[in-house]
């Protein structure tokens, strides 16, 4: 069969596999040469032109193909997805083939200029890019519809006849990344640019974004330990604290903006070019003409998915609210029975059932939010949204709004209807403890132990058959395909979102949760690192300038915890104290520093730039020269139109 | 000296004067020389390639110059600018010399094309590019330095040289226009699209958005009028008034994005790329590098700026709003005496006397408002902002905080301190309408009657000798030169914001405000369209997409709004009866609705979209074209790369 890729021969030996394709067993062969010649035909003829050789196991090979690009190709596709690059004089710019001269570390030998990471993802978006050209379907399979100009690949995965695609872990990198990254213990930042290299901006990002973040509630942490130490109950002490923690959550969400946007210039994510949004893979919808690109394609009319939108999603999602305030009432009969339970009969194995109810109901949240998220993904995909970013938001609001009821509604109850502050304070460091210990075993450690085990089984199954670096590779493969697939970092912020609640929401009758926070973050990191590098398939990097809607989110929880916290304080004996003759003097105070706070947070936003100065002046000067090129332009054709 | 434009002569018939400038009587005549040269000069040569013309009046020319182009060099400078027009297939595109053929209504010999706002547009741009080469100086005026990269009109502006550059009014045009636009009573829309064409976007937006906002208040209006007419008084419909407005504003103020997208989009400057922002013309500095272009230009230290704002104007605005609550004390005292007064001798004039201290209030709050912008405009200036952005944001920002302050604070200190809603209603009530009356008398009757005046005596000393049409042209620059000029929307816009204040601030208490408003703005479109066709100089068009810090400004003042009325309602005396017992429970509830509103504001603001669906679909299709000819572009190369 390696006769037909006659391109392939001629540079076999540099062949790298880059990415792996997994197709269904028994896919037809007239399937496999057609896809397997799209692939490696040339661009003129609307191929990918990449490289693609089949895995030979030892039982024949089994319709797994390892894609590969030659160095050329890859450079050129660099240009196609608009990679920015460092230029030796430091700047950024976007590559182009014919000033590759001008970019750091750019040899024509030096096959490092473009990291695996980028490499890849040139490799998924041609192979995402590879259209129908007049194919009506599927050689072999004639249910598989195509018209012109659908992506083959995404048609080939909804019809199941391609299985996965992924690619392949470098193990050398790997190794090394492992070792700086959590192979040993120490005090110091992440390796966020070798984490960058090796699986892309979105997910260094994240990381960033935790290590960030955890440095951010140090100062919280610091702070608040003496409040528990010393118990102090003193009304100003509790204000400050207070205050301090509204102000310097404002602070770090827009200093992050500024971080960020350090990060994303250095990584040359901010100055990527938007490329077209294509719709998403589940999208379907009768054969149509888009108004917008004026090709031919699936068209599903917005009237019926807001219909779906607001007659089966929002009663849905006002279910599910329900239902959790249902649970929500359960938890605090339990809570009544267990107090009843231990002022019956009190002792030591009565006190600790105080803490069962909380336990419990931390574990029945937890449980209802993995279950609503499926539930969410199912609703949220049969809403058929055509762009995946516009699935994405209706996914987020709708998770958002449920885990932010499911999770502080009980804590609101108690603080603003029950008045019980001691049940609080208990309630949340159950809850915040529990949800952090689960999340972590969830994650992570059980992922990472079964897979471990599952390793160690392959390996007694091939180790004594293994003999050189080919089988070598297969073997690599056939481990890596079995991983779990890391399914996007939206989980992890979710986690840190809810987090972020629990420790600025009712910061003030809890000084504790920042520090459970930090000690979290910490073992966060590297759980996850571990997660990343062990338990999951490496995913495609992907470009990214920001955390997107996540910052959005964290910002109005800040803004909602300025108004739980001036609630709490109002409420706190200490100053309910302090206006003995009016109760309305009290709030209207309580009402007129909440709004001074929240004015002071609407001005800091605006005041402090989203992008420090340096930052600023580079995209100017980027800005200036292309305008500058463009004027040039005009120039030159302007004279010459002038010597006509 | 005509022989000295050789390029001239060619075309002399066609010879269309735009614009006119105006140097300084005595001007020397090397510099004169020099500066046509460089007008006329190829662009090739770092010239202007314009016509220029001297005017000849009976005086022989009194160093007066009209400037034209020739039909193709205004079309190339059409591309300059990146002018957007509408194609033969009713898109909206970037006017390209080498696609002229694909715009709707061009032909080589329809010099209507461009409208001559555009023109003048153009010509405007051309001059403020021409820039110094090596002339180290003016010459003949040593002392007027000059660098590599200086525009050249700036400095002989800021040395007074030139004395002013404006466009020609064009008398047939503008006839048509004022009769479409106010020379019949009629009820209709304005023009737009004329006005537009006459006086450019940002002319046109101010109008549209007063037309828009006049229709906007209407039903706050038509609601409020039984209010005042059957003396309502009762807390629900209060409350029913007071929400209606509260959401109608956040709708009012969302929907003009959306119309502002329309038009916009229809006169192309939505699509408008943002020009290169160069210096604005009173910035100074020591000459040094400009980090963004690499240029040598005048450099000041923004430390040293942020000293002067800090240290500076910072108390000036500080003090300036004492001076100000110190002069609204001083009105308190007269209220007070006045009341005195009216008790003791209770007459019809003692009554008429009650409402003097608020109309000599209204009057000094208008005189200070216009001191204070002086001294505002002065102090910005003095701060030395390296960009007209940067100034105008700083001047408004410092003009809006005094304004606000200035005509509100009394208004505030009787409902939230001395809780008179009576004597309230009665201050808004004449603050509202001496300001108004003030300005439309200051701002266009008091000019229109002064030009009219010279306009007459000028008309006297010309008849007798009008022979031609070319003695005409020169009445018409002579008559315009001494009219005044027109320094922007900024004041406009202000005057609406202060009356949004008095309508949306304490609406709940007055609901009259909106008829007056909706009165004012009807006349007030008039006597605008007044002033700007028949007292100012015209105005060069100027390009805007949006009305930029002015939708922020009302924005604000929306939200500041709901608290004021749910603070208002709160303290009514209805609303209190219906908490007899507990007047914690009130404050309560109030601090609950307002929150509800405040919530209910932000969400509809996120959830109503920018722009109306066929806009974003056009932009979509604009954005996708581009990306498809730059893969075209790309694939082509990659071919030809992969063929080597």
């Amino acid at each position: 069969m390696v006769e037909s890729w006659p391109f392939l021969d001629t540079v076999e030996s540099n062949f790298r596999p880059l990415v792996v394709i997994e197709l269904a067993k028994g896919t037809k062969e007239e399937t496999v040469e057609w896809f397997t010649k799209r692939i490696v035909d040339k661009k003129a003829d609307g191929g990918a032109q990449l490289l693609i050789k089949p895995l030979v196991t030892e039982n024949g090979h089994e319709n797994i193909y390892l894609v590969g690009a030659s160095h050329l190709r890859l450079l050129l596709g660099a240009e196609t997805v608009g990679l920015v690059k460092e230029c030796n004089d430091n700047s950024m710019r976007t590559f182009t083939y014919s000033s590759r001269k001008t970019f750091k570390d750019f040899a024509d030998d030096n096959h490092n200029f473009l990291t695996m990471a980028e490499c890849q993802y040139i490799i998924k978006h041609e192979l995402d890019n590879l259209r129908a050209k007049n194919e009506k379907m599927i050689p072999g399979y004639p249910q598989a519809k195509l018209y012109p100009g659908k992506s083959i690949v995404r048609r080939l995965l909804t019809t199941g006849i391609l299985v996965q695609i992924f690619p392949l872990h470098d193990r050398e990198e790997l190794k090394k990344l492992r070792h700086s990254w959590y192979g040993r213990v120490r005090v110091g930042y992440q390796p966020l640019d070798d984490i960058r290299c090796y699986f892309g901006e979105t997910i260094a990002l994240y990381f960033g974004f935790l290590e960030y973040f955890t440095f951010a509630l140090i100062p919280m942490a610091v702070i608040g330990i003496p409040y528990y130490v010393f118990a102090w109950e003193d009304y100003d002490k509790y204000v400050m604290f207070a205050t301090f923690n509204l102000l310097w959550s404002t602070v770090i969400l827009e200093v992050w903006k500024r971080i960020c946007a350090i990060l994303t210039y250095r990584w040359g994510t901010l100055l990527m070019k938007r490329q077209f949004e294509e719709p998403r893979p589940g999208f379907h919808g009768v054969l149509g003409i888009n108004p917008v690109t004026g090709r031919e394609e699936p068209v599903y009319s917005s009237f019926k998915r807001q219909l779906r939108i607001y007659l089966v999603s929002l009663p849905f999602v006002c279910l599910c609210l329900y239902f959790s305030l249902y649970v929500m009432m359960i938890y605090f009969d339990l809570e009544q029975w267990a107090l009843d339970y231990h002022k019956e009969n009190e002792s030591n194995f009565s006190s600790l059932m105080l803490y069962v109810p909380s336990i419990i109901y931390a574990v029945v949240i937890e449980i209802m939010n993995r279950i609503y998220r499926y539930a969410a993904e199912f609703l949220t995909s049969w809403e058929n949204h055509r762009l995946e970013s516009s699935y994405q938001n209706h996914l987020i609001l709708k998770v958002l709004v449920f885990n932010f009821l499911n999770c502080f509604a009980s804590l609101f109850y108690i603080a603003f209807v029950l008045f019980d502050m001691k049940l609080l304070r208990q309630s949340l460091a159950t809850l915040l403890i529990t949800s952090q210990i689960l999340n972590q075993f969830a994650e992570s450690l059980l992922p990472y132990w079964l897979q471990k085990r599952h390793n160690k089984r392959m390996k007694q199954r091939m180790c004594s058959q293994k003999t050189d670096r080919d089988l070598s590779l297969t073997e690599q493969v056939n481990m890596e395909k079995e991983m779990g697939t890391y399914l996007g970092t939206f989980d992890d912020y979710l986690e840190l979102f809810l987090q972020f609640g629990y420790v600025s929401l009712f910061s003030c009758v809890y000084p504790l949760a920042a520090v459970f926070a930090v000690l979290n973050n910490i073992t966060e990191i590297y759980s996850d690192a571990l997660k990343m590098c062990r338990v999951y398939k490496r995913p495609f990097a992907e470009p990214t300038a920001n955390i997107g809607v996540w910052q959005l989110a964290f910002e109005t929880m800040s803004v909602i915890s300025v108004v739980t916290n001036c609630m709490l304080i109002g409420m706190s004996p200490q100053v309910d104290a302090l206006f003995p003759d009016s109760k309305m003097d009290l709030v209207l105070t309580v009402a007129f520093v909440e709004h001074l706070l929240l004015a002071v947070k609407f001005i800091m936003a605006f005041v402090i730039p989203d992008k420090p100065r340096d930052i600023e002046m580079k995209l100017a000067k980027l800005e200036f020269e292309s305008l500058e090129a463009l004027k040039q332009q005009q120039m030159k054709l302007a004279a010459e139109s002038l010597k006509e």
